[in-house]
């Protein structure tokens, strides 16, 4: 995402709409061939995370929430292993240098690389005659050695949840149609499920609270069962979760009551940006207390128990669930 | 590129293939959302750069080709700008899970990763209806401070260019056929430039002797005279460059000498590779030697001058010539 004298349509379409993204100094007006991220003795916690159109965005969804998604993301996984955001770069494969859709794309990413302390440090901009993609790498810093981990999670632990679950699934099921879109019949209740799968709220917040409590931490964006059988995959342990304690929105509640979806849906579904972690008993209380300081919802949804049993998920009448899906795979 | 328990489709490619190459300590297996480089007090070197497929690399490029090109133009760059490389994330846009493609691509991935010392530290795999798009993000390390930019060519300074210029383009027009492809009648001559195309050979061994010397470096990937005219740009100067004294390798010498290609076809084609500096006059002896020491050739090429104008190349007559086309640019 360098850019020099001659106006070609890459260059200019840079320094037009980045360049002011590019407040950071280790970017270095997006000039050069690479940024710089300063030492300050801290690990640096690096992930990369992509969007294609037509896979994880809709082709008609608009330009500023591809944008806050693409980097929100990113965002949620560094708020899950407890990294304090230091910047990012951006790759964008578009089929044309469409300016009605780029002004409000680049303005969005401006607008959240400030408002998460997240700034553009460098990039590449790439045609492709293929579905736009928009690929990023985020940085965040961690004091040596404490990035969280997926591993560590411990028999006895407690498995908590930041915000609500299953909203995402849902908004994608609406703007699909079929029976959740003609039983959401409210319309903001199907914008506010709708925004939750376009817009995620990464747990940025979270993320010294995950560092000074959690024993594993991940966000969940594939389904929170998925989710946690890797979690505890990982950690070499299994849990058993009460589904009845998964937290809902009213709006999912409602759904549920009225046997539209079932519970299953809501925790297979993918799309959360909540940040999944386990605790020993006795930081359960400390971490609900800070989560709750900067107004972050946490929940208490099950135990880690020993073994290598997926998770077992239990409802209200103590039968476990059977899943025929836990998790979205690409493949 | 995290992977756990259950065997989606996603996850068992990941752990059959990448996992292997997974051989940094802070790349915790690929288990975990996110990787961690260690402070050592260097600064870390960002750089980003994606191929895409019918763009930047042939739908029928062998795939061990697909994927030493993707890492080493990130290499290319860090080079340039003085870096060791620390590690590199890869975001994968696949149509569909072709293990066929898959196990040379990985294996060829891990070779050049451990050629280079540039471990593989994470990534992500996403699925994708388009064309396959293959992004890099790499890490390198500098001393505070001591990234070589873009900017910092001063009036008088030398410009240096490292090996041959013009291989790689010529490589690319034997392979849409046509002249260049009739004229190339010596099939090792043609495999030779079309493996300049498939396969830059990055200039890792020089980022310590450019760091020592250069006031101001790029990597040439765009065609010489425009990456030129963008360092110029970015340092406030322009140059004037003698066309004769790029260095070309002979089969370019003779498409040249035979009027199949001119010369301003060898520096506007891109795909170099190279790195491209300037030098104070009493640096340049000290830079040659330490280039040959590591069996890298260099070429004085012009010098730098004051003003804005745009490089000019004059040709063996003393004429200037005038560029159609100076680089590459997607739109």
């Amino acid at each position: 995402m360098a850019s020099g004298k001659p106006a070609s349509g890459e260059d200019s379409l840079i320094a037009r709409y980045f360049r002011p993204l590019a407040t950071d100094p280790g970017a270095f007006r997006l000039d050069d061939d690479a940024a710089a991220l300063k030492p300050d003795g801290s690990d640096i916690v690096v992930t990369t995370d992509a969007i294609v159109e037509g896979v994880h965005f809709l082709p008609d969804d608009p330009p500023d929430a591809v944008a806050r998604k693409a980097l929100r993301v990113n965002l949620s996984d560094l708020a899950a292993k407890g990294a304090t955001p230091a910047g990012f770069v951006l790759t964008l494969a578009l089929r044309s240098a469409d300016e009605a859709w780029l002004k409000p794309f680049a303005a969005a990413l401006g607008e959240d690389a400030a408002q998460f302390a997240c700034p553009l440090l460098g990039g590449d901009t790439v045609s492709t005659p293929g579905p736009l993609m928009v690929s990023v790498t985020a940085f965040g810093r961690v004091p040596p050695g404490r990035m969280v981990h997926r591993s560590g999670a411990k028999p006895g632990e407690r498995v908590m949840v930041t915000g609500t679950i299953g909203d995402a699934a849902l908004g994608l099921a609406i703007l699909r149609g079929g029976k959740v879109h003609a039983a959401a019949s409210d319309k903001a209740v199907r914008e506010a499920l709708i925004g939750r799968y376009r817009v995620p709220q990464p747990r940025v917040a979270m993320a010294e609270i995950v560092r000074g409590h959690a024993s594993a931490a991940m966000d969940v964006s594939d389904g929170l069962a998925g989710d946690l059988t890797k979690l505890c995959g990982v950690s070499g342990v299994s849990a058993v979760i009460d589904l009845v304690s998964i937290p809902r929105s009213d709006s999912a509640q409602d759904l549920v009551s009225r046997g539209v979806v079932g519970l299953e849906t809501l925790i297979a579904g993918g799309d959360d940006y909540e940040i999944l972690c386990t605790l020993p008993e006795d930081r359960v209380e400390a971490f609900a207390q800070d989560a709750n300081r900067v107004g972050v919802a946490v929940s208490s949804i099950g135990t880690i128990i020993a073994g290598s049993a997926v998770p077992k998920f239990i409802d209200g009448q103590g039968r476990e669930i059977t899943l025929d899906r836990r998790s979205y795979s690409h493949f």
